[in-house]
């Protein structure tokens, strides 16, 4: 009797620790641990590392971070889904390269355009239509676009642990921010129900719009311009622009997060560097210093040498996707 | 004893009702009720015009909206200030144009000196420190400077009516944002002490900034080359890029304002659109169709068009700064 009331005890106190985890994806170990400490000390009163909750100000990288980009940059899917959509229109584009080679899939050809091929696809994909025209191209794409992998809607591919991750951080007062190099607007359609994150909380690359009035309607047509570049250097510069202050918290994977951490850690008082090292092959991909997307190289060397929480997927995660079960 | 009851009753309920005027600063008048009856309608669950709290954007011009513009830009002041404060490192300014003017407070040559001498002398106050740095000079110049007609700080010329308003709409679940033609990092030191409006609800123009590792530190550092001018068709375009969700309330009061105000009142649902009409020579200034600061014409056109809520400061507003007493 003694016995199995002990035994019922333990259960409940089992189910209630799980009950209180707010990080139940992540494996116990130190990476999990720190986040826990780290938390508790700025949230509570009277700790010496105490902040104010308007000061509690969290980035986070989407590409690689919140979500996957392989086997290529999910905005880049869309650009050449898009640029397929329109060729009926533009014929000119199957003798033209970049186009042609999107067209005829052919990845080589797509290689060899480099960055200028690139832009000329993210033109010819993200202008020349009114803001709200473009946010209905991509709501409409993520609806039946599918991941090559894993046959599902690109916004299936966050991650679960970084989604509690958000939630924890955001029940501590937090306010999380998107600090990304890919295109506002492009995240702004889905970001909301996926992590949720409201739209002005959104910080990333653009390019440039003009207002005109159309029809007696006043309309924001976007041009064949950029605006800024969300990445490297770019991110601290666009942190403090939009946010105006210095997060105490970021959570990045690439040397394009690299800025942003550097710019983090220069802050007073506790604050947090996260690197999440993409090292799962099996459930989802693995990649550092040699990888042409997301490249972890000298950022890596840094985290590292500074101490950064390096979160192993393999190691840490129990499950990367949410509709993974936990092995 | 009944009298006396009835008079205690009548004191009761008046006292209540001061107690529960959201904008006592405000006279009873067509102005006032249709900011009540907006509010009302928006934030009323089952009304029909009700907007849920995630969509309760008001965007409020600074200069002339929410703080006096005259005789000169505040921002301006302190460019010529702070000129006349590095003079003694920047001898060839005594001889060279818009500087000279400044040194001898010569209005006429700095008036001539026209748009690009104002950017000379922007740059030359704006630019070539760390982003910490020119916070502090903005801080101590606050502290120091002293409006000349008033003899007071510049912050303590802020509309009562309008600090009133602006907690007001916060207290029924808006976000309330700055949208102006000053420089972002000119407002963000001071109007969460007087607005209560935190950084990252400051848009603004900008002048461009680079990261660098200085000293082993990093640091952002302002450069002498504009980033965006934040004025006219370049609102929309911030509200958008900072936004990113279009308001349902605008507060302006000047020419620079109408594209604003535009966007707003082409947005689904019922909105709000104001201009602050500068009606008061005694207790302010009077000015509008012909003024070169603030300029209120083809937006007046527009307001008396559009039946726009037109507030007149001088017979709407019991009183215009905290430190006026009503009359």
């Amino acid at each position: 009797m003694i016995k199995h009331l002990i035994i019922i005890l333990s259960l409940i106190s089992l189910s209630a620790h799980a009950d209180n985890d707010p990080l139940p994806s992540w494996n116990d170990g130190s990476a999990k641990s720190r986040i826990l400490e780290f938390v508790t000390a700025v949230t509570t009163p009277g700790h010496r590392d105490f902040v104010e909750i308007s000061k509690r100000i969290a980035v986070f990288d989407n590409d690689g971070t919140l979500w996957s980009e392989q086997p290529l940059y999910f905005q880049l899917q869309f650009a050449i889904d898009r640029v397929k959509a329109l060729s009926s229109d533009h014929p000119q584009w199957f003798e033209e390269q970049p186009y042609k080679a999107v067209l005829e899939n052919d990845r080589e050809a797509l290689a060899k355009a480099g960055k200028a091929g690139l832009m000329k696809l993210i033109m010819a994909s993200h202008t020349g239509m009114t803001t709200v025209e473009f946010e209905q191209v991509v709501s409409a794409w993520l609806v039946t676009a599918r991941h090559p992998r894993f046959d599902r809607p690109f916004t299936d591919l966050v991650y679960k642990p970084m989604l509690e991750l958000l939630a924890y951080f955001r029940a501590n007062g937090f306010k999380t921010w998107i600090v990304s190099g890919g295109g506002i607007e492009f995240m702004r359609p889905w970001v909301g129900a996926v992590y949720g994150i409201p739209p002005e909380q959104v910080v990333g690359s653009s390019i440039k719009t003009h207002f005109e009035i159309r029809d007696g309607n006043p309309v924001l047509v976007r041009d064949p311009e950029v605006d800024f570049i969300n990445d490297e250097q770019g991110k601290p510069v666009a942190i403090h622009k939009f946010i105006g202050q210095r997060p105490i918290a970021a959570f990045g994977n690439s040397d394009g997060d690299l800025q942003m951490l550097q710019w983090t850690a220069a802050g007073e008082g506790k604050t947090l560097q996260m690197l999440v090292h993409h090292t799962d092959e099996k459930r989802e991909w693995a990649y550092d210093r040699d990888s042409h997307i997301g490249r972890l190289d000298e950022a890596l060397d840094l985290g590292l040498a500074n101490d950064w929480l390096i979160a192993d997927m393999a190691n840490d995660w129990k499950v990367i996707y949410p509709f993974q079960k936990p092995e």
